[in-house]
């Protein structure tokens, strides 16, 4: 869906098991492009695609905030009445807690993935269970949707980053993404995020993770605003090399559209072109 | 072990399946106090407890920094040459990934916990199996360690939380743990971190956590040198307090040292005392 919003021509899209593996086909070129998430709203980061960022040479060439609808769907002409059981991935099912509060006789059983909860309703004709999945799910494998976004909390995005081989040069609103390790100096962090409220550079987010092999230390990753190719973020980027033991610009692109999961595109499902 | 390496009295150990529980139990005061991991030196932060720390009203009275030493255990008189199948849990399998590939002919299993992997070879009297876990595993379900310390990384620390209703004074060298949230203004996590700079006042770590209900806007959790007791790191946080829109100590603590977690101590396993 991510891929569907980002992309405004026709795409085709395929899946991957493993977010690692979405890195290696777009290095060895078979996509042009690797969708991931980055980070959601309420749950926080996904720390495993920070690593991974750093361990492969891609660059990110964009982003997209899509907001997170759950719904219940199950087999056509199956009634709310008859549900026992729904099927959904651990964190949807967390999600959708107050739903689930509300009917205490259905079971919440969690499975591999909402869109594979889906699939086995079809599959599996089962007829007294429901999954919780998107709209696309549902229109995939030809089931109705029953309730709308019956999740907690409507303020739930997911970011996903969009990986290519080579860069772009954004225009208008950008960001850039960098990944640095700091001098194990007093006040190094300080020093470091100094090179950008002198120039007024606005930071969007800052992440920190493990610096494997050296225990309580730490490789930090920045969002700011502006595009590398613009002369204050250039300069920015430059004085911070010189504090730090380790940098790298992971990419500049433009800021991204907020957008709402809800929208059905029947053709241009995940089954391709 | 953590528990046992940081109280040096005799202490009754009680354990709960989930780590919510472990704050419950002594906000009840079911439990003078509760152990926590917090983070661990190669795969990051345990972003559940920092969020449990903010939930409720505990205070961090301390911390240990164990060293993981992952054992292959076995009932005793088993050879190695007669294990087929290894059972952990995923984390432990994956730090022991290079043992794994050494042997392509051992199945590795993943299940819930490491101690239960070595509860599970005693209760079903497995032969062709071995545990990944704990020296301390291996001594409460009377098995042997046919290998010790196959872990890839030896820089593998876990940090644990001592937590408590009441806070304690540290003496010696500290630390003090807060969390809060930024005005949405520019430049405002740098100025966060300027009142520590100004006072020559370390930072040890920051971490960042979403804000509920107000997409890619975050909580932050920062650990510094120091006692809150002490007048330079008081008037650093009366500082911080200005330009910040939340703000809570999570406690003052002595640091924690660094300790190996091979020692054996049958006489204090988590039988009791």
């Amino acid at each position: 869906m991510a891929a569907l919003e980002f992309f405004s021509q026709p795409i085709e899209i395929t899946s991957q098991p493993t977010f690692e593996q979405v890195f290696e086909v777009v290095e060895t070129g078979e996509s042009h492009y690797g969708v991931i998430p980055i980070e959601n709203s309420l749950s926080g980061s996904i720390h495993q695609n920070y690593d991974l960022l750093l361990k492969h040479n891609l660059v990110i060439v964009g982003e997209i905030k899509l907001r997170i609808v759950h719904n219940l769907i199950a087999l056509k002409g199956v009634k709310f009445e008859q549900i026992r059981r729904i099927y959904s991935h651990p964190q949807a099912l967390a999600q959708c807690k107050g739903f689930l509060q509300r009917h205490p006789h259905i079971e919440a059983i969690p499975v591999y993935d909402t869109a594979g909860a889906a699939r086995m309703i079809r599959e599996e004709g089962i007829r007294d269970g429901a999954a919780i999945a998107s709209s696309q799910a549902a229109i995939d494998y030809d089931l109705e949707i029953l309730q709308e976004e019956i999740e907690d909390h409507r303020q739930n995005y997911t970011r996903f980053l969009v990986l290519s081989r080579e860069g772009v040069e954004p225009r208008g609103k950008a960001k850039t993404s960098i990944v640095f390790s700091v001098k194990n100096i007093p006040g190094a962090l300080f020093k470091c995020l100094s090179v950008f409220a002198l120039r007024d550079i606005d930071l969007l987010k800052i992440e920190s993770r493990p610096l494997a092999g050296s225990p309580w230390q730490y490789l930090f990753y920045l969002d700011f605003e502006g595009s590398i190719k613009q002369e204050h973020c250039r300069r920015a980027v430059d004085h911070l090399e010189e504090i730090t033991t380790f940098l790298r610009v992971l990419g500049s692109y433009p800021e991204g559209k907020q957008v709402d999961g809800r929208v059905y595109r029947r053709e241009e499902s995940s089954h391709g072109y």
